[in-house]
């Protein structure tokens, strides 16, 4: 197959030094496409600003904004089979950026946001056959936010965790997920290494892909 | 010496999982550190968020934001011969920060900023002899603010330079530096390795520290 991970956190820039970013690591959209690329697929990385190495045969696009990351996406689905969009996608940017540094005494104490597009909303219509994969990193229990992302963005698959659940979430080597999908059962996966779950993940992909 | 460094970014948190930051990777700061130790200084280095490996014989004091950083540099400056204030730290922060993930709905389109303290101003009766050691990053021409800065925090040297010149500033390994002093002409340096530029400040602090 050819599959598309999107990765790590975006940062909205206020201007060219500061921004608005979450503390996503890109750990677990790295390990998707390496263990992609390592059961044979062709992949494409779509990462956000991530201190991490390129897996091994995975062509990576490195983005900064959730603009960039819709537009590297929007080039790169017609190509793909299925899509996992595991980065952390800012909700919110910065109204406008300056194309200077601003004086901390010249800045506005009430920063404007404007929301930023849903990328898996608004590629929704170029679905078609393709597997979409979506993820829910929340603070408590996930389960009502996935269901609701399931239904609201007609995703095949979400995974879900509490990041902060021991051993879950961002900036660590492993993770607990529940897998929801339409249809079945919540299949909670154990405390698992990063890349033990995304075999899972993947294989669960190559299971689901009607070609 | 016993000398005293700080590095990196400082986030600046509006809840558990988002905040505000800036474009620092600690490289500066990290360097100034391995080059003091490497000169057989005792080094304290306390660090933003970076993805950076811990210089040999330094200790590391890891921090999160401002406050954070303010609190520490307040710790561990009673035992330190200079300070080296090389972390770009967050000029505001947001007013709250939740305790728990916000939801794209849920967010306020107009982010309540709030200053944070300036370390060096906070810190500077605490000054006594000890040589104190700023940055200044800036887009553009560093003189001016370089010179403001100087004065204002009555710092013993100012350490410049224009993050949008060609191999200077963030996320590079070479800088592009000039250094202000009170009563001396600014010393432009050429474009160097990051840890040469380091030598050169600590052994500028070396012949400007009276014990």
């Amino acid at each position: 197959m050819n599959i598309l991970v999107t990765a790590g956190p975006t940062r909205e820039h206020l201007d060219p030094i500061r921004f608005l970013s979450n503390r996503s690591t890109g750990k677990m959209g790295f390990a998707i496409a390496q263990a992609a690329a390592g059961r044979g697929h062709r992949v494409t990385l779509i990462a956000g600003p991530v201190a991490l190495a390129t897996p091994k045969g995975v062509t990576r696009i490195d983005v900064t904004s959730a603009l960039d990351m819709l537009a590297a996406v929007e080039r790169a689905l017609p190509g793909c089979d299925a899509l996992v969009m595991s980065a952390a996608v800012a909700d919110w940017r910065p109204e406008q950026c300056a194309g200077t540094k601003l004086k901390k005494r010249g800045m506005n104490p009430a920063l404007r946001l404007v929301p930023n597009p849903d990328i898996l909303a608004t590629v929704a219509p170029q679905k078609g056959g393709r597997v979409f994969v979506g993820f829910a990193a929340e603070t408590g229990d996930p389960a009502t936010e996935a269901r609701r992302k399931l239904t609201a963005k007609s995703l095949d698959l979400i995974v879900a965790n509490d990041v902060t659940a021991s051993g879950a979430g961002f900036a660590t080597d492993t993770n607990v997920v529940t897998l929801f999908a339409p249809g079945t059962a919540p299949q909670p996966l154990p405390l698992m290494p990063k890349l033990e779950v995304a075999q899972v993940i993947v294989q669960w992909i190559e299971a689901h892909w009607v070609f």
